[in-house]
């Protein structure tokens, strides 16, 4: 049977990915990405193309619009949407109806920072590639299988009734994808495996995943809660917005921001939100050292945290940016794990796993930990592949 | 030698409690509580006398005036102080000097709730008492071991330089007072021991103490964080308060104190903050049940994310109101630490450990579990004889 062409779109709010992928061989055709959207330097660079001023103020529709002709001889069969929030509502990926589409606008409120720009690329889409089904995938869907102990805050019963607050959880997509790879790797069902998967990218979650499903993760609400990430704090004392507004005169509003964009790696730092950066000044600069060393820290106890939802734990599996390709934060979080008897196998982390089925912990090491590069787009793809075959 | 008598004072934002005890021997000569202080309901109770009205808006100052006298025959040899939040300031307990009144002052903003009750219990007495030495015993004083990964926010690093915003954690006292008795009870050396203790009373923290010494607690820059208490929440996703504002119409105050006081088991319940009337009510009650069930799945994470400062955990202790006599709670949360091979032995653990020196894990078990009743008020009048017999 011909592998089909899926479009995967995720449309940010300044930026637009696409890729249009094979989702069985998991070959790309065609990707690219736009940035700097509904500025004055909107621009597009495509694979293998130089790179193209957009209009002014260019948004996803202008952007759809001019990839169009491209993706026309690749016989694209559907198109499969990233979208941030489904909330409650959405406990797996669904093919996108005025129906579908009016409940993942009543998901906004949720993310009011993802949501929108996702629904917004959504609706273009709808428009440019009318004639074909589209799929949305959801960030959320994944952790719906989280029970009520992982999920519910300790704060009035009545905010998750009628605000829906509640964990929720995120990169569903990527600690999917590599829980399933990861079984694949270990030659072991993944039905019969009790994993801990780490996404550390931009924005960093751990996610406990047992016979398959996942059982909690670190973000919460939204993706500030839990880790150190790049520009966010992650956990803090929830009496600390007060205090600070208090000290420094800023409101709720300014002290937020300053957790989601000043705080982190940036913040403890000082110099950068890159574990890159951090990684080769640490030795010269005690506060980039000091960024890793918390960072490590805290992604070592919430490993052992999540392990609550376990009997045992099969297999550790780093992916995201960070997560395949700093092998310094794997060896330092691993030392951080030396209560679970976790040993390095230093030859294989410095090769990221590359040489050895994504292992780098040694033979003699009590835990299992794997590299497992993440593929959201093309979970995306698979998704929508899927639901509009199955429909067919 | 015959044993000094130190008189213990816990001065809070609404009561006085007293105790005067042998530290040797641990036995107690007086006690008594003062409640409803600054009130028209004032009053005091002292064990074996009946209970008296004090005067209306009585405050500290008229509480010791009246307990002056019956402590006159019991030879007071010096003042012990309880003081919450001693800031970075102090890592021991200190004889009060104006000296170290004004630096106890100066920590009034990290813990505006408690600090002043503290101060002006301490001026009280120094008055009352002019005649004895005072020390002063801080909660946080035992968590200034901590090292710099587990006390650091991931915010910006200059709050922690301006304004000392970092993570100072409390129960100080009971902690390592329950970490010496837990050795002693194992017939072992504190300084050999990697232990994680969990008081659970109206607050609750957990610690990991290594050696002896404090390297990391669940509590933070205030004793709102980390696990659910009785009305507090513990911790939440930090962008919950913009959005709880945004929604139901509250300020940050109002947030803020909804986190506090309204949150934790009372708030997930609805029905009360204390867990006798919720173990009582969970078999009819689904959200008394749920509220048990976030509980101590939140205390087993705990549990486990400390044991990152740790190789390996000699024993897992149980203290506090709820640590101490709350079997069920026990039982459930060592069934969430399946995962470290923990395993209960039901008799012993209804018994609270009594007749087995505290133990209430089964031989079989790979992680040992005790009871061990904590002393606030003791471990004050040590170390108030400490400072002051070593004076002498």
């Amino acid at each position: 049977m011909q592998d089909s062409v899926i479009l995967v779109i995720n449309c940010g709010s300044s930026s637009l990915k696409f890729a249009a992928i094979e989702p069985r061989a998991g070959s790309v055709r065609c990707q690219g990405i736009a940035e700097r959207l509904n500025t004055a330097e909107a621009h597009l660079a495509i694979q293998g193309a130089p790179d193209e001023r957009l209009d002014q103020r260019a948004g996803p529709a202008e952007v759809l619009e001019r990839i169009r002709p491209l993706l026309r001889d690749l016989a694209i069969t559907a198109v499969g949407h990233r979208v941030v929030h489904g909330g409650e509502r959405f406990s797996d990926s669904v093919p996108v109806t005025e129906q579908t589409l009016a409940e993942i606008e009543a998901c906004i409120p949720l993310a009011p920072l993802h949501n929108p720009a996702n629904v917004a690329g959504l609706r273009s889409a709808l428009t440019h590639f009318a004639e074909l089904p589209h799929v949305a995938v959801f960030d959320t869907a994944f952790h719906q299988t989280l029970p009520a102990k992982a999920y519910v805050y300790a704060i009035p019963y009545e905010l998750y009734e009628r605000h829906r607050v509640r964990r929720y959880g995120f990169h569903g997509s990527s600690h999917r994808y590599v829980a399933s790879e990861a079984a694949r790797l270990l030659g072991k069902p993944l039905g019969e495996l009790q994993l801990v998967t780490a996404h550390l990218g931009n924005g960093c979650s751990t996610a406990a995943i047992r016979g398959g499903r996942s059982v909690d993760t670190s973000m919460g609400f939204t993706p500030l809660e839990g880790l150190v990430m790049g520009t966010r704090s992650g956990d803090v004392d929830p009496n600390l917005h007060e205090f600070l507004a208090e000290q420094t005169g800023q409101n709720l509003t300014q002290v937020t921001r300053m957790f989601n964009r000043d705080s982190g790696l940036l913040g403890l730092s000082g110099l950068s939100n890159d574990m890159r950066t951090l990684l080769a000044a640490a030795s010269e600069n005690p506060r980039a050292r000091l960024a890793v060393e918390v960072f490590c820290y805290r992604l070592a106890k919430s490993i052992l945290a999540l392990c609550a939802g376990l009997d045992r734990l099969d297999a550790l599996i780093f992916t995201g940016g960070i997560g395949e390709h700093a092998a310094p934060i794997r060896e330092r979080t691993l030392a951080e794990l030396a209560f679970l008897g976790a040993r390095l196998d230093p030859e294989l982390n410095r090769a990221h796993g590359a040489e050895s089925a994504g292992r780098i912990t040694h033979q003699s090491s009590r835990v299992l930990s794997l590299v497992v590069p993440t593929n959201e787009e093309l979970v995306i793809a698979r998704e929508a592949a899927r639901l509009t075959e199955a429909a067919r």
